[in-house]
């Protein structure tokens, strides 16, 4: 069997995997992004050191590749990523040339949706949002069982919505955004503000230098019961509820999923937002308010959907080579 | 050619259609709404006078009621209709019965969009937002050319999406929602709370009294060139512009649709919005941003968009049955 293999590839780290045809990660290898004010060959070349490194001298079926911006609807160009050097560039042909090998691109919220859509938490939704808790927000939309992209291939931009005028300054150079209330950004915000009025065990966690917080230190100390902690992610969850509360008003899907490396906090995240889901969410008597879950996959997910994009796209085409093969040799498909 | 029947059921009347194969409306009726403190009979009653003055003696093909309200997913029940008495009730198959004709359900934004989407200003664009601009914020998303009703029937419920957190009381139970700074109310009351203190053409139109103010009246004093009422749409277009940046960076459509009474003001709301939805739209550099267009089939867009909805579920149906008849006498289809 050939193989499949998605690459995710955010600020700070390239994550290249083998996917088998279950969903099953069969090996992963790592790389450092080298950074965004870059040559972009240069971080192409730790995409194909990544990718060599996992095939080996395996035939390759199809490569995906899921990229922190915004790819367009095509799936050809990165458009604009904030933490890497492309900027509009056509890196679906450019690695398919350098690769020789069929490449499929895009945006890694979309990825990671796709993967909890295919193997995950979606299940048997056929309608869902999934929202991706990292350092901001991402997201994408599900809808009829597929990952809606939609006309410039940004569906899903859920961080920037604005939810309070005149708030936070946020890095896409508006105000008041979604992922500034509800993120990892936020919670370390949220947290840092209270170390030196309060005690709290982030004192010693951090050293007691706020700037060294981190947002795994927030869940460590929330975990053990810390009242600081806790009140930044009830603070951070209720947001998540409230933002959660107008998507679904707007989408009305069947089931809401919560990834990233936040989601690793469950329940301390998640309790509150589903209260504060619960709260805003219009006609709540008149309907089913859609479960929120934590997705199933974890930190591989976008690696895992960029596999099984690639796998989408191309194992028709190599089923129906396959196919002309065996024909061509009179021999009968093996089982 | 049996007769499709489009009635739009709102909280102060009735309005029924028949409407051609090519979405003109060939007659109307009208009544009264009876209230929303009445028996559900009353209001089944008035729906009856006028499908009756509209049909006559003529065959009916079927009959399509769009109601303002939630309608549940699969179109039978009106789950809750705040300006009707209608609560959780099955009003299709009561109706289907008491008139002896195929009956079919939606909510009216939804409908409206549809008659947009059929007959009007969405045109060739498969996925599109429609905004009805009425007292409230109605909504309708449509995806890969067709209304998307989502799990429970409820999507595009935009107005009641929190965009000012502790803002203005609404009357959904929430508070500063959407329509509270983006609809016919929020340009009443940013008017009103100008009358007294700054010279307005308004005084002489509400005959000195604020509360008499409409919004037709803040539309010609505005169109005169009023600077009160030129402040209200600025402030009302700029809010819907902010709404509508939240709704693209999460559905990417390729073209947004106003509706509803206010979009009769057309650019002096529109101009506002789509500056708004430039400044405020995540990764606009990037990215087309959809065009801001006013509906194109005024109000009676839901009474069409419902009659268009029973024709699409029925006309396939009569189509077989005819062409039955057909075969059994021997004969060939006419043009």
């Amino acid at each position: 069997m050939p193989l499949f293999i998605g690459v995710d590839i955010g600020g700070t780290k390239v994550l290249a995997t083998a996917v088998s045809r279950s969903g099953r990660v069969l090996r992963t290898a790592r790389r450092t992004t080298p950074g965004r004010r870059v040559e972009a060959r240069l971080v192409e070349d730790a995409l194909t050191e990544a990718v060599q490194e996992i095939a080996g001298i395996r035939r390759i079926g199809a490569i995906g590749i899921a990229a922190a911006g915004f790819v367009d609807a095509q799936g050809e160009r990165v458009r604009f990523a904030p933490h890497l050097p492309w900027r509009d560039e056509g890196v679906r042909a450019r690695l398919a040339e350098r690769w020789s090998a069929p490449v499929v691109l895009d945006n890694d919220a979309n990825c990671a949706a796709r993967a909890e859509l295919t193997y995950g938490a979606v299940g048997n939704a056929s309608d869902a949002l999934v929202v991706t808790m990292g350092t901001g927000i991402g997201g994408a939309v599900v809808l009829d069982g597929a990952v809606h992209r939609g006309h410039n291939g940004m569906a899903g931009e859920f961080g920037h919505m604005q939810v309070v005028p005149g708030g936070h300054d946020c890095e896409c150079g508006g105000s008041g955004c979604w992922e500034q209330y509800a993120s990892g950004n936020a919670l370390v915000r949220h947290a840092r503000a209270r170390i030196g009025h309060q005690p709290t065990a982030l004192d010693a966690a951090c050293d007691g230098d706020p700037q060294r917080l981190t947002g795994p230190m927030v869940t460590t100390a929330a975990e053990a019961g810390d009242a600081v902690a806790l009140d930044a992610f009830a603070s951070v969850g209720e947001w998540l509820g409230v933002g959660i509360a107008n998507l679904v008003a707007a989408f009305d899907p069947e089931i809401v999923v919560i990834g990233g490396g936040l989601s690793a906090a469950g329940d301390l995240l998640l309790e509150p937002a589903r209260e504060a889901l619960r709260e805003s969410l219009v006609g709540a008597p008149h309907r089913t308010i859609p479960p929120v879950v934590r997705a199933a996959l974890g930190p591989e997910a976008g690696a895992i959907g960029a596999a099984e994009l690639a796998r989408q796209t191309f194992r028709s085409a190599g089923t129906r080579a396959r196919a002309r093969r065996r024909a061509a040799r009179g021999t009968a498909p093996r089982r």
